[in-house]
């Protein structure tokens, strides 16, 4: 890279940052890709954290030493959270979105890229700083979200098949029932998919009882791998706390009622929120 | 916002354009935004605009006028798409990859945010100019591309069921013939999922003969949509000519052979870099 004045460096430095989220880059390496003295890049870095912190854009770790270096953490501040998930409310509150058994259609919204990037975002403020090897969902609603949340995280995603029709050499198979249907169903993942002992983050759209997110556990426990964190974007409020599965979780929305008759639904925060607002 | 310094604002512009790609955005917006001139902005911009382009970031498209403003279009240059590429084809070369009936496993790829951003930014720079409604994909290894070129063309992503099992309101199935299997196989779309007269483009990771890809074009009939595009990452090159369905795709990778006696496979440029390199 040519020699840049101090205005075009920011704008490089600040995009190189922003698409290497969570990942340690050393002050040499900037000094070098920049021709530039470690003392101007650091100057640098302090404008942009300055900015990164200010606006609730994340925030920058400056690690010192021989192994020091950079690292951009995405963050959302809770108010920017709370007044997405309030747009995000509305939406889902749309009369039109009641579909039987008390569950509401939102594949629309999760095929929205700025809805995905800024949810991704607030699940990786929530688990920035959980030791994680790989997130892991379900097809097929959940998988955009995993790859938001991934992107930020910088972590690989696994996807958990619903058939057993893996085509990959060997898998491991588990059935559990759904709170949806009550039914046994299958969930399957490639041997090779996912290294023993993995840290697993899981990620989805949607949960009742948590019997799919259970099984998710139960076919981790296979691999040897624990659950470093549970993430869901809607969860239902018809379920009692004495029903649900699991209790260890975040959500980001719960569903309160939903009336069949008129069509009425109520979101609320879900229970991220508790201790913020 | 508060008043920032030029250094400042040039950080706060850039990740605002980089988190908006394809949007227009008005000087006028960004003027309010900082507090600024126009007259600075655009000074500001023209900054942006020759880092964005010096280092292959992308475009900034500037409008003048009332009406005017300025719009990113994230881009990859040739050079870089191929050295990518070839990174690419180093993993997908992998012996242990071989699956029977000259497939390769690359799931463990598809799962990986970087690889995904850059191929994505790969099909956004080759479909940048095409007028597209929406990006639809077939469940399950497809969905996480159409997301990351999706992000980087700001388009809405339509997902297809392989069953028709969907809860969705009333839907849509058509029977399609996949080359994998050469069994009559099912896929459905929601009415809801989309608007009437949509321009579509269809991005999957693998093709053979190109019969899930007509699946889905003949899905597309039924309302009344059109093709806009059709992008796929890898394709096989056992189909001759005379058996594909379909020739007017892009691809950015053909797997030439694959001996499955010493599980040796050849990777190599596709379609898409046919008159570049």
């Amino acid at each position: 890279m040519k020699k840049l004045k101090r205005s075009a460096r920011l704008v490089e430095m600040t995009q190189y940052l922003l698409n290497r989220p969570h990942t340690l880059i050393s002050l040499t390496a900037f000094a070098d890709r920049y021709q530039s003295a470690k003392s101007s890049i650091s100057e640098d870095l302090a404008i942009i954290k300055e900015v990164f912190e200010e606006e609730g854009i994340g925030e920058l770790h400056t690690l010192a030493g021989a192994a020091g270096g950079v690292k951009y953490i995405p963050k959302m501040t809770t108010t920017a959270a709370v007044s997405i998930m309030h747009n995000i409310f509305r939406q889902l509150e749309q009369p039109e979105r009641v579909l039987p058994g008390g569950y509401l259609y939102m594949t629309d919204m999760l095929g929205q890229p700025e809805l995905l990037h800024d949810v991704g975002r607030i699940f990786a403020t929530a688990f920035a700083d959980r030791s994680i090897d790989v997130i892991m969902t379900v097809e097929t609603k959940g998988i955009p979200l995993a790859y938001a949340t991934a992107t930020c995280l910088n972590l690989p995603v696994v996807i958990v098949r619903r058939d057993n029709k893996v085509t990959e050499g060997s898998a491991v198979s588990i059935n559990y029932v759904s709170g949806s249907n009550k039914r046994i169903q299958t969930m399957s993942l490639a041997r090779r998919a996912l290294k023993e002992r993995s840290r697993v983050l899981i990620i989805d759209d949607f949960m009742k009882a948590g019997g799919t997110v259970q099984g998710m556990m139960d076919l981790l426990y296979e691999f040897n791998a624990t659950v470093a964190g549970v993430g869901v974007f809607v969860e239902s409020g018809e379920v009692g706390s004495e029903d649900r599965l699991l209790e260890d979780y975040i959500s980001l929305a719960k569903l309160t009622a939903v009336d069949m008759k008129t069509k009425q639904t109520t979101v609320v925060l879900g229970n991220y929120f508790d201790d913020k607002v």
